[in-house]
């Protein structure tokens, strides 16, 4: 929690005296966000639980090796949540934590740009 | 501008039928601003135009190299524009366009993300 904020308060074109280097949690977010297929995998689950075949039939070009690995990424980075439901055969389906649902204002604002400006 | 849209419609828990798959702008502007380096570099020109330097001074760790390969593909993403400045000698420095000052949003959203969950 420790994030410089006064990179906030600085005004435009006051680029010179004394800003503090840029965050290094904002800098961890993107990367963990923006490292490929991230993004795109939490996109799908913003909107609801989904089974592993289906993650990966709405996400484009991704493989069952690389998908597996991110799933194992977001789960460590307690982002998503893999749960393993009751039944016969038992079957596991990956949700988003309240820890990846909070990134659905970032994730609408950048879906919202790329409408607008790519 | 054909982005599909319907992902946003759909409740939570409603992941089985017929979702499109995932969005192709915002993978694209994910992996964009997600790549090594240019959220931080977009985030410290939110704050103002910079040189060179500046940019390097205010980004951890990046070399030279990246640097400026980075500007160089934010310039033909035309969310960074290259200004040269009149004066003795010439100096260069880099500004945020319409388009990276409309990252804004995510960009902040992301932040307050990054400050209370990481």
């Amino acid at each position: 929690m420790a994030a410089p904020t006064a990179t906030n308060e600085a005004p435009a074109g006051d680029a010179q005296a004394g800003r503090p280097s840029c965050c290094s949690l904002y800098h961890h977010a993107i990367e963990l966000i923006g490292k490929r297929w991230t993004g795109a995998i939490v996109l799908v689950l913003m909107d609801g639980p989904c089974h592993f075949s289906q993650i990966r039939d709405l996400v484009p070009e991704i493989s069952d090796r690389l998908l597996s690995e991110r799933l194992k990424e977001l789960e460590a980075e307690e982002i998503v949540e893999r749960r393993v439901l009751d039944g016969s055969p038992v079957r596991v389906e990956y949700a988003l934590t309240s820890k990846g649902m909070a990134l659905e204002p970032a994730v609408r604002a950048l879906k919202s740009w790329a409408n607008s400006w790519l």
